[in-house]
């Protein structure tokens, strides 16, 4: 075989056999297919697709590019949940403990922050302490003592995904549907549960704003999962504004401890009980969806949602103290509101904005290597269908360099705007897939 | 600016600018661009093409990227012809010399065997101690003396030609109409003639089979000609069959030295005096292109263009009496006739086959470093239109070492075709465009 036919081969529109994508992977991995060739390859994959078939090659060949963890000495169900990404968006934190406490393992392994979206690892690691990069090994053994774990990625699941997601980055090939799901995929199954749940976000915030695509996108991760023998529910949700209140790593903490206490910021409670009924349902503790939903607010309710987060945190190293002295606000040394420039009301807060500015005050990297400010953010006052009188504050911003506050403040003003019309209430759980 | 929102413009169907494309072309060759985007970049070209006007910022990005020769010290007109590559095409070997002969200067640089086609510079070197490799001043040097120069791609002339080229071959994304443009563009305003001939090949044995596309091309290289200020006229000529009688580098220099002692070989003279009547024309040497072709004949049967080639074999250090000694036919230790397998009309003998058959045989390169055999190729004594019996001679095949002919008796086997009917003769010069 020859990498230059097979990328002619799709280039042309054909499909690609299990054969040639194994090819393909393998020789990138072991140096002998170069970056460029795999570029023009990804290219041709942006313009012409995948069949259902070669996606699910595709995300083996990146499957076993690596290992594959074997959960079943542990007995019972192991279920995790995976989100396409947005902003404001600290499900994983409320959820995986939540889940845990009603006896499901949670084995997640979450990523960095991306673009414009945040990243589970640094909101944990805005907890001091807290470690997210075990072994293989060290993974099985917290999950099976403690009912969930937190880790990054490791070198050892899914190599391939790594090197090619790097160079998607750098090609403009990342929004194709197929190579999206053969990299969450070959992650999700090399972890080892046996039902996922996947949020897949809609709207300006998420990493596939267009809806027809997002819907492929969670088709296309169902059908995957039933091949690989996976149990799994696709909950298709809104990302058009922030989702809560809070947008910042450890804001985001601040906010999930918030929600564990029984606080209810209305549109991150729903969406965390939805995707929790979910995994409670899959992991065979509810009937349907809508009794999972009633059990993760019990979970909350009774506090055992909150005690496990705290197990969590303690095994993983966090310092506990300063995780229940939440209350004792903690906030980078400059802030500053921002006040609406008209009265009416919020029409559109737009989310990947947003995301932006929270990454202008320190939230995200710019760059691989800049270093993350944990405890900068934003706070937002109104939501999207809030009144506001003219000056009133729209949000507060908060940054360790003042300087930082100007450019977000900015950004934010243009991506607020406002109607003497309440808009209609747009639907926050826009889809539910089996 | 950044590379990878220069690849996403293109790859969602923008029109880039100048400065964009100036910008990676300039990184590329820098090394600040690495080859991962350049491929990214050419494949997404290859899927959205490029405006006129993007194409010819690509031709002036990578003219740029090198010297251009200036010939404003020659008091004359400069024309030059560039094919764009086909089977049996020893058309520049009659056509230099023959221009030169009228007074016109010939500033030529050509090119090696590439895929299924062959090269002018191979066939010179057929000649033993021709030169091909001349520095810039010795180029003007010769040219001005001896009235033609024929010469190999130095790396002063378009360097980024030189690396895209080579990148576009191992990423599938040869075959686009603006990257053929500009790579043929860049090489030829950078040689200084100030009048262009091209040769646009259409069929099975062209780099470019699609017929519509062609068309594009040759409309292309004279839009981008006319934006240089250059005088240009496309010729448009059939590559269905080989051209002419003999394939192969030796082969068709003895094919070309018949032509040029009035041994009238059709097609190759037809194709051969239309060329050189729109150089005479171009060069101001002929109220027509129609006159020009009369003049070719005339230089054909005074013995000044013969009179040219035996000059430049001699200034370019070729050996003239091997030369001068053709009729001493020049052959390689095996040959092998190919017979008619039915009776018939000959209907199809595919150019593109009698190509991959030649390189069979040794008369090209199946990888870089592959010596070549001067003397091996094919002899066609048939042509399409010709009857045949069964059994009689189509072609002889020669070679070097004996194993190679099998190979290539049986590709030019599947290659021919055969009917009761006589087939229509094809139109061989298809248009002229200017």
């Amino acid at each position: 075989m020859n990498p230059v036919e097979i990328i002619k081969l799709k280039r042309n529109k054909h499909a690609l056999t299990r054969q040639h994508i194994d090819f393909f992977i393998t020789g990138y991995l072991e140096g002998k297919i170069p970056e460029y060739q795999m570029s023009a390859l990804l290219m041709a994959i942006y313009f012409n697709g995948m069949t259902d078939e070669e996606t699910y090659f595709l995300t083996e060949a990146i499957l076993y590019s690596g290992k594959v963890i074997d959960l079943n000495f542990i007995n019972g169900s192991k279920v995790d949940k995976h989100s396409t990404g947005g902003v404001g968006d600290k499900i994983s934190l409320i959820l995986a403990p939540l889940v845990a406490a009603c006896g499901i393992y949670v084995p997640m392994i979450s990523g960095r922050g991306l673009g414009h979206t945040g990243g589970t690892l640094d909101k944990l690691e805005s907890i001091p302490g807290f470690r997210i990069q075990y072994s293989i090994d060290e993974f099985k053994k917290i999950l099976s003592e403690t009912g969930l774990v937190m880790n990054g990625q490791t070198g050892e699941l899914a190599p391939a995904d790594k090197r090619i997601y790097a160079l998607r980055d750098v090609t403009a090939t990342v929004e194709n549907v197929s190579l999206i799901t053969a990299s969450i995929m070959s992650k999700k199954i090399a972890e080892g549960a046996d039902g996922l749940v996947f949020d897949v976000k809609i709207g300006n915030g998420s990493n596939l704003p267009d809806y027809d695509l997002s819907l492929k996108l969670a088709k296309n991760l169902l059908e995957v999962s039933k091949k690989f023998g996976k149990k799994a529910i696709a909950v298709l949700t809104a990302m058009d504004e922030p989702l809560g209140n809070k947008i910042g790593n450890w804001l985001e903490v601040e906010e999930s401890l918030e929600i564990l206490n029984g606080i209810n910021i209305p549109d991150s409670v729903k969406v965390n009980n939805v995707l929790c009924g979910a995994m409670i349902y899959l992991g065979g503790k509810a009937s349907s969806i809508e009794e999972g939903e009633k059990i993760a607010h019990e979970k909350i309710s009774d506090g055992s949602a909150l005690n496990k987060f705290y197990e969590m945190v303690s095994v993983q190293s966090g310092d506990l103290d300063y995780v229940k002295d939440w209350k004792n606000l903690k906030r980078p040394a400059y802030s500053k509101t921002v006040n609406a420039k008209s009265a009416g009301y919020v029409t559109e807060m737009k989310a990947i904005d947003f995301g932006f500015a929270a990454i202008d005050l320190g939230c995200g990297r710019k760059k691989t290597d800049d270093e993350l400010d944990y405890l900068a953010g934003i706070i937002l006052n109104k939501k999207v269908g809030d009144e506001v009188k003219q000056n009133e504050t729209i949000c507060e911003i908060f940054a360790e360099e003042e300087s930082k506050l100007f450019t977000a403040e900015e950004r934010i003003h243009k991506a607020v705007k406002f109607s003497d019309k309440k808009p209609e209430p747009k639907k926050l759980i826009i889809d539910i897939l089996q």
